[in-house]
């Protein structure tokens, strides 16, 4: 690319992200100001209980910023950065850059490449709102803006706890496997964040039957439910205590992030017997995804006992570049959405707890085309589910507003869960829901202006969709 | 939900619906005035013949407004209502909610509910334009609302014949099984309406081998033709009878609901023998299906020689929930969009029909990934195609403006069908047309204000969308 | 239709296309300043080498602007045509029309027809700009209008060879089978024009093994390359040959365009064995189909060696109506857009090739549910990945729209290959890009008045999708 021109200063206009057309515009911003100071609730937080924990100072702005962020990795490799260069990690342990400078220095050169992304915003909103800096990244700002974000991060006011505060997070559920003896929980009830912290019970591990790291995981899950899972009712048992052991702790949700939705439960002594080949690795692939499919189904079962909301999160090829998983690992930017049907795998999860109203399924895609076809017209009718927030790539601004013009005309508002962030990266957190909030001001002043629907209304629909949504649809079933 | 805060008054916009933006508004608005007072043709109704031959009075407002229309009950169901609370019977003719005022107030309470959706808006409409009042529902005002509502629906303007003047409808076609005597369309032609209301043949029933209904639905059709339908020759002889029979009580049109467009014939003798084995039910699911093809296939080749106008409505999982299909029957609301297919599907009848001057089909959908990708292209050349307006959940503003944007740069204007209601709830039926003029007005609005059109040639195409095309386009063919 | 009323002068406003809310119109007024005077870089033309080599002139408006414009004749078609009747010839060589006046009547009868679509933009830039025409189209003025352009066409200005001057086109590339011998493109070369117009290497004849066009395109590619095909490997080599003579010829990249774009290699002596048989007619359907999976991975292969950038333009049903195929032949509008999936089908490709510095494919679809769940992703992490302009159907305003609100979020601007037309029409050339230049800035206006991008941003991201990145995502690689 040519050398860029640059503008002096970062700033955050107050009406950015707000619809253009100026009377819209004005009536987003009083729509908006009803939610902008509401608390957090972060339902689907991919950031570690350990960081709370601990709550030890992040030590530079790359390990913060660049390198565990998918987003952000992506988009430089797919520039002809290396991974390495941006100090991700190698499986066969060869050398990667390990001077943070140098990685925040090739961040900084790429910053035009974000241009229109959402990236890009949040890292806006984290640079001036969070850290104070008025400086555009560049390859000349780069220095000057590491020393000043280093200096920032040695204080203790960016401490994970402290920031949890100025955040304003009043809950935020971390991710963790099925096999989790929740012990950085149990750390963080002592310390008196055992509510605001909480942790989801995400079982994929332990029902993908041929995956290499499926027999650590029931071990883990054996071990930390103290039982024996050598058969296919004791791993049931065992699931069924962790969820306890999850609920006890403050859970409210379980995680499920299958390559499809498919609920088609098995009989029970097929199930078993296809689990007990499992432990001799005599699972055929299509066995495998039967198993999974009916394990999804199981886990509805459980939800409708226990009152965990289930979280699902299907269509991603993961991995899609064998090499690059290899050397690298998984959650590098190499996970590729496919197309995803709704209306058929979940059948048979909805006939049986589709109208139970101690369940609840909360389901996002990726396949915005099931937005108005299925997802829309599903949570339309059935009272167990609830439509996530748009997830992933489509955690945009084209793709909120996208979200809400092709399901809210068949689903309304409140068959949808509000506001839910999908986070690995901690400082992004207010941005995302930030930004959340801006578009959803945006889509209601819309309707607002075309006299669809009152000032009124459209303020009390902005706070359920931004705080009492997000509530209400994790709140554990009776 | 939390207590609703509520404008005191509902009125209607005279630019709702309109885009915000003032100079396109000022645009659409004069669009808009051309086609406001135009004629309804309303070439897909579900309103029954017999609402009008009896022209009775409607009972109430829930029997009106809430009971028989899906689209609200199951919003309400959705956030748990139980379908008996709203009226629905049950096939087991286990007690359901009778009293009309608990039914209403039920309606009343979940107003917040209906929040950006087209019910919402077509609701108002009926409130304010047809029964002229300004309470907006809620728990508080539903007492008044009944009592006024029940008052009017008393007075003779308010019978059904009478609304047909008020709402200026021109054309009505009804919705009728092949095996329909019309009985009911013969005595509305005795009182003079046998022009303005017309039957339309649905066949669904008969070509639906393994379904329970299907086989006293061909005996309703052997009954009707007076023919014996014991094979196929038969069958089909009373298919052409019949189709003769809707043609002289002025029907213009057949429709189709299978779950999918394909349209691959079979051999005649293939068919034949599918067919008679259907009457010791030996027939196997997928030759079902092969038969439903076989007939739409057929069906076309009916149309191509007698003239109806084929309306193709695939894509619908029909009655997803067994145990409320069970429990309250069909049209319930849990019915659910699929992908939908056509390129491939319709080749066989285009291949053959595609350019008869004497065939043409009109096609729907809820997939709008069809719109740009296949509807489009495929209209855009083949003279015997118009696309239908956007279909059940997509009859929607956002919807309506989606389709227009999707369709018109590969399609243009005259290969769309202009508006098509959908419509069980009679009452809706101009606000529907109302709502449909609007959006288009607005999406002709911008082509004006991005100078791709004259404003005369929008306003001579808005005319054309609104009532020369829905005309032109069900014309019996030559 | 009814009789059209028409405004009396055609004039290209200069505000058209751009947005219409006032400030974002101005804005996108500065962004499209900046790029409107840039020379045109056409990476996927489809006016044939000789037009130039010969440099005659244009017989008549119909040979220039209906007859062998797919866009124009479908569309006419669409409402009743017969396509001799527009000058199409025929394969059995019955009698078309050849009277150019009478084809350019019914050209301007049907003017309305095009109402909404981006030929009707395309057209309208044509008369005005190229031949400085202002009557409207109509019955009315055919031939007044006939009578002008044909005078125009007369001038020497209007030779080709002058008009690439005009619209200032710097690289006009060209689209040749495998076994073109670039006859013409050799003699441009001897006129001075050998950088400007170049090859591009199509070979979609030459792996269509069931084709009855497969032998002699494979015969046409042996006597090009002088080699012997009869077997795998003498195919093989004849193929990297003749894509060395296309680079000699200033080459830049070649086009696929299969079903599908399937990149599943096959182990040589498979794929040896299958061509060997195809030699004697006994292919499969589904080993052409993987054979052509076979080849495109292929392709990417020798790319990867020689540097060629690989267009895929999978997800056509070519000849979708085999009557007028065999009447007319292909690419008469009878093309019609399938479901695609990208994800998996280019993963062999990708894994092999992905983040190889010296392979680069740039990817088109019709199919535009995959923009946001399939190719935005591909393209936002692997470095050998652009993504090609809205093709075909969707090169028009709203298409290209939707483009980039779809895309950018996740691949940024940066890892799109910038416009890229796909033209048979040459005098549309210019209007094409025009139009491309007019929705980028409105999509970047939108940013800036959003505050998502500052307004010099903007105007060097327009710079770049208008001239830059065609220019870079085709260079040939390292």
């Amino acid at each position: 690319m040519p050398e860029r021109l640059m503008p002096n200063r970062l700033t955050l206009h107050p009406d950015r992200a707000l619809p253009a057309q100026p009377h819209v515009r004005g009536v987003a911003r009083t729509i908006y100001e009803h939610t902008r100071d509401l608390p957090l609730v972060c339902m689907h937080g991919h950031v570690e209980a350990s960081v709370f924990a601990r709550d030890e100072a992040f030590t530079d702005p790359a390990v913060l910023l660049v390198t565990p962020d998918h987003y952000v990795t992506r988009m430089l490799v797919s520039q002809g950065a290396a991974p390495e260069d941006l100090g991700v990690t190698r499986a066969d342990g060869a050398a990667v850059e390990t001077d943070p400078r140098k990685i925040w220095r090739r961040f900084c050169a790429g910053w035009p490449l974000f241009r229109g992304t959402p990236s890009r915003y949040w890292l806006e909103h984290e640079l001036v709102e969070v850290f104070g800096v008025d400086l555009v990244p560049s390859a000349e700002t780069a220095d000057a803006l590491f020393d000043t974000l280093s200096e920032r991060l040695a204080e203790p006011a960016y401490r994970p706890v402290k920031l949890l505060d100025r955040f304003r997070i009043e809950l935020l559920s971390t991710t963790d496997p099925a096999g989790s003896a929740l012990a950085e929980h149990t750390r963080l009830a002592e310390q008196g964040h055992g509510d605001r912290v909480v942790p989801t019970f995400r079982p994929d591990a332990v029902v993908a039957l041929t995956s290499p790291t499926w027999e650590p995981a029931v071990e883990a899950l054996a071990a930390a439910a103290d039982m024996d899972t050598g058969d296919y009712d004791g791993f049931l048992a065992a699931l069924r205590a962790q969820r306890q052991r999850f609920i006890d702790a403050g859970g409210l949700a379980s995680d499920h992030g299958h390559t499809t939705p498919d609920t088609t439960p098995l009989p029970a002594d097929r199930a078993a017997e296809i689990y007990r080949r499992a432990w001799t690795g005599g699972v055929a692939p299509e066995e495998a995804r039967a198993f999974e499919a009916h394990m999804l189904f199981t886990f509805a079962q459980m939800a409708a006992d226990d009152g965990l909301v289930m979280q699902i999160h299907p269509g991603v090829a993961r991995n899609h570049h064998q090499a690059s998983f290899d050397t690298y690992g998984p959650d590098q930017g190499f996970d590729i959405p496919v197309r995803t049907e709704y209306t058929r795998a979940l059948q048979p999860m909805l006939e049986r707890f589709g109208r139970d109203p101690g369940f609840r399924a909360v389901l996002f895609t990726v396949d915005e085309t099931t937005f108005s076809r299925e997802l829309g017209p599903l949570a339309g009718v059935y009272p167990s589910l609830r439509l996530g927030a748009p997830w992933w790539f489509l955690d945009s601004p084209d793709g909120m507003r996208r979200f809400r013009e092709a399901v809210t005309e068949t689903a309304g508002f409140y068959n949808t869960s509000g506001f839910v962030d999908d986070t690995r990266a901690f400082a992004s957190i207010p941005a995302r829901h930030d930004l959340a909030r801006r578009i959803d001001a945006g889509y209601l002043a819309r309707l607002v202006c075309e006299h669809r629907l009152t000032e009124v209304e459209a303020a009390e629909t902005a706070v359920d969709l931004a705080y009492v949504l997000p509530k209400t649809s994790y709140a554990r079933r009776p």
